[in-house]
């Protein structure tokens, strides 16, 4: 926001995943978050409502491209096919930042407020998506499901992304998340 | 739990039911609970820890019903089949109380606070099933995908089911969500 503090934004997300991870999320100020940033806590809440805020601001950003994909996904294609564009879109966009996700799910995964969160945001990305299906033309209870398959899929071949040991890439692992799905419904 | 109070539990949970939704689920206290259902406070406090258990206190059951029939499915039976004698297991259990569960939907929708605990209960449901599918040998992902599966098609039939104009039975709307849900799955 000022040409003074560059990457200000960044260095308080990274500054703060540092201090949740070493002394917790709750004993954890936004005081200390801005000093290990360099920053001042003005600055803190020029980017960020409060401390919780840091971890969640990609969540909006996510479910939009998500929603675009599918919505601009062929005519043609069938609900599960335009939410496997808005999967490969989203997976694309964690290339290269795993270590980040798996700190910051970490974090998460030890707080219940924070778990809580990530439920009401993922119910959000859910009806979203159910509402974009809706726009083509899926008629319920089809579209209703469809989204949270799409959520369910992402969720769970994000999780199995962070826990590989391996190079994979996300979008490999959700595709395969994807395929399971299919196999799963389909009896297997 | 007293002789001296007859069906005390249920009337508890009629009277706050009564309540949260003539006044609002924010503004009804215990006190007023306990006196539209004839009783004390204390009496209340025996049933339950607090005003928002009287809405949740059956999830526990529901839950415990769900995965005692996907455990008890046939050994052979796919993932899928498995969840789907939960769910029939779980949709008995509604007949005759739509009246009931359509009340509580439209408290438990009209607060935030309430909506969030939904979802928690619904992720509890999740992980006890997907739980109960990796006893059954069922590897991941496709144990977590077909919970999470189970869990979006007992919630969307249940829905449908509150929002039906006609007599159709729990059961039957929640098969129609599982074939909705195998269809969209197949690409249709």
């Amino acid at each position: 926001m000022s040409r003074w503090e560059p990457n200000a934004r960044g260095r308080l997300a990274d500054a703060a995943l540092e201090l949740y991870r070493e002394r917790g999320y709750e004993q954890t100020t936004v005081a200390e978050i801005a000093k290990r940033a360099g920053l001042t806590e003005r600055t803190f809440f020029r980017h960020y409502a409060d401390k919780r805020e840091v971890l969640f601001s990609g969540a909006g950003e996510l479910q939009e491209l998500f929603v675009r994909a599918v919505a601009d996904a062929p005519e043609s294609a069938a609900p599960i096919d335009a939410l496997a564009r808005g999967l490969d879109a989203v997976s694309e966009t964690f290339a290269g930042r795993r270590a980040y996700a798996r700190a910051r799910h970490a974090v998460i995964t030890a707080n219940a407020e924070l778990r809580e969160r990530e439920l009401i945001k993922l119910a959000s990305l859910s009806a979203a998506l159910a509402d974009t299906l809706r726009r083509r033309g899926v008629t319920e209870p089809a579209a209703g499901l469809a989204a949270e398959a799409g959520v369910a899929v992402f969720r769970i071949g994000f999780e199995r992304w962070l826990a590989d040991d391996g190079e994979r890439d996300m979008t490999e692992s959700v595709r395969e998340a994807l395929s399971a799905f299919r196999a799963v419904a389909a009896g297997e």
